[in-house]
């Protein structure tokens, strides 16, 4: 290796997982590493296992030009902090990015890691021919970053980008688990989103899925809904049609207010495909103002698996900080 | 009067009417105009009319700074560009800031009518204390504008803040004229407002509004709604508390997005009071993510009548633009 001349550690701080990434700054990952997170003591184990992970990607001749973290909870880029994230007890406002640095040596920064996803696509992915976009992240919850001529839009206290909470149906909408009626989260997030399927299979006796499932539907989750569509099942396909026309409906109204055009889609969900994208983008075309429809663009995440250490490391490389 | 000494000429552009007024530093309309728009035979007569007033506002001994125009339609206030306002026949991009300080002699702003009413509310209103917040104008549309520490946010094409066209009900909706179906100004915009109270008056036969409005349902208008909840009617009330609600839920959606948690609300149905804003609050409060809500403030703009003119004028005050 040692193909490129400056290299960052991403940190991904998951509740279970801490992953790292040695990362060049063309975003390609050297090395990698898994560590428990041990969230169960406050911060210091924490912190202690992310100097772990860090120490053991540095190599003797590479140039660690610095550390990147993406956190949970409420993060204050500006003075390095994490106000407790939820699922790490005993926190409270804890200057975790002065923490490794003084440690370590190496300039660290910190972000929300869905403002870090954001930047990851920005720098790395497919952000990077767009000055403004909105990422939009579908896994467990729905995650956004707002990318706004080539920096974050952070709001007054770092947590805007908040579009999994933004509601299209206040008034008779599925409860969030924020609190909200309605919230996209509340039909796309993977538990809604399976609960709603699972409502519907006994109306689709014929479905592809329930073989892919082996029959126990427990084992239902958006990729088994995702192959099944692969396959020519036509429900399958209806769902995910039917997801991209209720993003679409969230994304209307977020870009009339942002008047920013672009979407980038990631997360586990995305892996619906192009039938997620094209529904999603004829449903923002049809609903947003008709001086902004034209310009609509939702297109899938260049980061995947790996989207969490690069956003991370992408915090090392990014000029606009 | 040259009390101050330094004046700025604000041009509020209309359909119907250009509304003048000669306002200081501090604020203070020293004088005012109003001319007919002159709408059908494309910019030149309008640039025309705009010159006529700005000619009779200015006195011998008088300093003009600038003059701030509030225009409808795309504004691009870098180019000074006006781009086929609704009901502005023959237009096409004008660069109307230009034209009007080329023939005047003095320095010429433009901006989008709802971003110039935030500026002024920034300048010489309630936005005065607030780097950030939301502002609202409930009228015959419902119109918004977004000020991001000290500055306008205008998005990717200028029209940012379009707050009337986010929806609280994709689902069951009242269709909106702009295409889009449960955007709040199809519940709060003056004439959709009106049209549901006057389906709901025949199951309160009591209300006071009979009365104001002569028994004669043409007359109906928020006004009259307002001055019956004045006047201790439930129904009246019962009406500005629902408006409240809905606002709140369409603030919610767009604090979660923006994590900016002051709303300043303006515009004649903003005459509603503080029944209003105490319900908008409450609504938005109980809705948003439970990290901003502490935070929500909804508060009434300081600008009443000649909002329009002050947030023209203020255009040449802003030292952030």
């Amino acid at each position: 290796m040692v193909k490129s001349d400056k290299y960052a550690i991403g940190v991904d701080l998951g509740g279970t997982f801490i992953k790292f990434g040695l990362v060049s700054s063309e975003g390609v990952i050297e090395k990698k590493l898994k560590l428990k997170t041990n969230v169960e003591n406050g911060h210091e184990p924490v912190a202690a296992a992310i100097l772990e992970g860090v120490t053991g990607l540095i190599e003797s001749g590479v140039k660690v030009t610095g550390i990147g973290i993406g956190s949970p909870g409420t993060v204050n880029p500006s003075k390095g902090t994490v106000d407790t994230p939820p699922n790490f007890p005993n926190w409270g406002v804890v200057p975790l990015a002065k923490i490794i640095e003084k440690k370590s040596g190496i300039e660290t920064f910190i972000e929300n890691d869905a403002n870090a996803a954001a930047i990851g696509e920005l720098i790395f992915g497919a952000g990077k021919e767009y000055k403004s976009f909105i990422l939009v992240t579908l896994g467990t919850g729905v995650g956004g970053g707002i990318i706004f001529k080539g920096k974050v839009f952070r709001g007054e206290f770092s947590t805007a980008g908040e579009i999994g909470h933004m509601s299209i149906n206040q008034f008779n909408g599925p409860k969030c688990n924020c609190g909200g009626i309605g919230c996209i989260e509340a039909y796309l997030g993977n538990k809604h989103l399976v609960a709603a399927v699972k409502k519907e299979l006994p109306a689709h006796t014929s479905s592809k899925i329930y073989e892919l499932m082996d029959y126990n539907f427990d084992n239902l989750t958006p990729q088994i809904i995702s192959k099944a569509a692969e396959q020519g099942d036509q429900y399958a396909k209806s769902v995910i049609i039917d997801c991209g026309e209720k993003l679409g409906m969230v994304l209307a109204s977020a870009c009339n207010l942002l008047d920013i055009s672009t979407i980038i889609v990631g997360g586990g969900v995305a892996g619906f495909g192009s039938v997620l994208y094209e529904s999603a983008e004829k449903s923002t075309k049809s609903r947003v103002l008709g001086s902004i429809s034209p310009r609509i663009k939702v297109i899938p995440a260049k980061l995947k698996n790996d989207a969490g250490i690069l956003g991370a490391a992408s915090l090392v490389f990014d000029k606009n900080k």
